[in-house]
């Protein structure tokens, strides 16, 4: 009997996260032990919603999904943020996800920006002219705020991460395809998880511009820049897959065009190909001559490299994300080399990805999406 | 008989220049063709008149130093800023340089900064809040801007470089250490040779901060971030030693007293001490705990890099410049992979240098330096 290989997932589903589930779902010698849905692309409880939607219909029931992070380690509260929307729709998977339950929105309130507590929208602060809240998202976010509030040990997200690291320590790898707020809080909370925790998290840019207003920062990152500059320095087993990868492997409707072929219309082929072709036009209606050819795999690609690290190459340095902008403190949320480590070999290095097997990649994502007879 | 190695020096002297110059002249095997003094560091009269004294006092009188550009491609003049002069000192040479030629600076009148011409203060424009001209730069300046104006032709630098890349395609190798202005005008006013051309640049960062106001760009490249950029997507060789290697290769005292030892107090060795000693006063006075090591050794290893490609390990990609600062523009003067070459092939890769073996390096360097017998 052979012993599979374990996996967690740490998403903010998001139809990119929604297709690294789908792509997970295809290997027969892995075991998914857990989803943790955050915020991000959406609030926490929509990613958990989504998540488990998802899952459900890939035939993972069995596959807990827990309750993550609901805002930023530096806010007190998260606001989802209409650039997300654009991208994922406002429920997150493209206006083709579960419908809301009403019980979790139906307290929301008036929500006074004038509040003292810091509210984050996207990453920014709400009171930075970047922060730019979606529509949806002010009802929600509210009442996430208020969970908080009476809640403040350890969402159960992060003490499972906890747990499980104890447990298998780096037989385990955790992909994390949103912030990293969940990561640094399980960190912070358990400091001696850092040796056993093999960490793959679909975040940052070194060699490439971000996709945030500056085109410096990456949008994971910018979510919690000090979340993932605690978890660059942690000691952790760390393999940064970012824009530098991403921005490689992008998926074409050639693609989601097999994955429609003898596939029931309420078969989960094709809401795979119909989120996907949602984030695909999406992605052509931006300036970015790029994704003319199609949508970045950014999550599927983390979850292939948990699975297989030879898909990609890595330059290993120390790095640092900057969480200030201004003169002489650089640009909140840039991932960038830590120069203390250019003489302290002390500082511990991340594996970088800045090569990709892209075709190898696409070529496999696209054929196991295709291959599943659900 | 064996056939020297032919280089081309393209400096704006500065210190480190003047190391570079002095670590070139201790290989036999090698051959400098010409040196060409830039503004930069300093206004190129200096440039010219130190790069000029240094090789004179290195027994190289044989060797031509020919003017090149005074100013940015984006500007119609040029005046030195505070921040060289800080590490570099006001004459470029940390104060041990030869006295400036009254007849050039007699000349100098009054400066109107409400002038509709463009002016560069060390790459930013005079307007910009960053520009921050030092004492002398002023009166220099002046007298370069006139002189642009009656010179429209090529400077004898640029012609001088594309005459040397026809005769000997890459049997030559261009080193620059200053802003790239020189390079991209023979480029321009000679497409021909960018096939010919082989250039090891200083400048740039891709993996570590820059050392500007925003820490973003490096100081070479935000002097003529335009000119840079075509530089990158001319098709010629091009291998960037940017701040990526040379922070890693840091010079201390040990090595300057090395250099003291049975030295002439009037000998070469002790000024390129007394310059050395400088920077490293300069360096120690920052906040950056990099440098309590030493001065970075960014032109030396250049020249190095030029002569012994081995010194470093590069990662290939194609590169730009950022030219605009502001949302979804980048930062003015960053290095950073172009996105176009994603996806288009027929975009050229850069050799970044991304490693450097900074052991054999610097102990190369304070062994040869040491060895010079004058």
């Amino acid at each position: 009997m052979s012993v599979k290989r374990k996996l967690i997932l740490d998403v903010d589903t998001g139809i990119d996260d929604a297709l690294a589930l789908a792509y997970v779902s295809t290997f027969d010698d892995v075991e998914l032990l857990g989803a943790i849905g955050t915020y991000g692309n959406v609030t926490a409880d929509t990613a958990v919603r989504n998540t488990r939607y998802v899952l459900d219909w890939l035939g993972l029931r069995h596959v807990p999904v827990l309750a993550g992070s609901t805002h930023p380690s530096w806010a007190d509260s998260f606001i989802a943020d209409a650039g997300c929307a654009q991208f994922h729709g406002t429920d997150g998977l493209g206006g083709f996800g579960p419908a809301a339950d009403p019980s979790t929105s139906d307290s929301a309130g008036a929500f006074t920006l004038t509040s003292r507590r810091l509210i984050s929208v996207g990453g920014y602060n709400v009171h930075d002219r970047h922060a730019n809240p979606s529509t949806d998202s002010l009802t929600l976010s509210f009442t996430a705020c208020d969970r908080t509030e009476s809640t403040p040990a350890s969402p159960e997200g992060v003490r499972f991460i906890i747990d499980m690291v104890r447990r298998y320590g780096r037989d385990v790898t955790v992909a994390a395809t949103g912030p990293l707020s969940d990561i640094d809080a399980a960190l912070t909370a358990a400091p001696d998880i850092a040796d056993g925790l093999r960490l793959v998290m679909m975040g940052g840019t070194l060699t490439q511009e971000g996709n945030c207003w500056d085109a410096t920062a990456e949008t994971n990152i910018i979510q919690d820049p000090e979340a993932a500059d605690r978890v660059f320095h942690s000691g952790a087993d760390v393999t940064m897959v970012g824009l530098d990868v991403t921005h490689q492997c992008l998926l074409g409707s050639d693609a989601t065009a097999q994955w429609r072929q003898q596939a029931a219309p309420t078969g989960v082929r094709t809401f795979l190909a119909d989120i996907a072709d949602f984030s695909i036009a999406a992605n052509l209606h931006t300036d970015a001559r790029l994704f003319s050819a199609g949508m970045p795999l950014h999550d599927p690609l983390a979850a292939a490299v948990a699975l297989d690290p030879s898909l990609v190459e890595c330059f290993d340095l120390p790095m640092k994300v900057e969480t200030q902008t201004g003169d002489f403190h650089g640009t909140r949320g840039r991932t960038v080399g830590d120069p203390a480590g250019l003489i302290d070999p002390a500082v511990p290095r991340v594996h970088v990805a800045l090569t990709v097997d892209h075709n190898r990649f696409v070529a496999d994502f696209t054929r196991r999406i295709a291959g599943i007879r659900r």
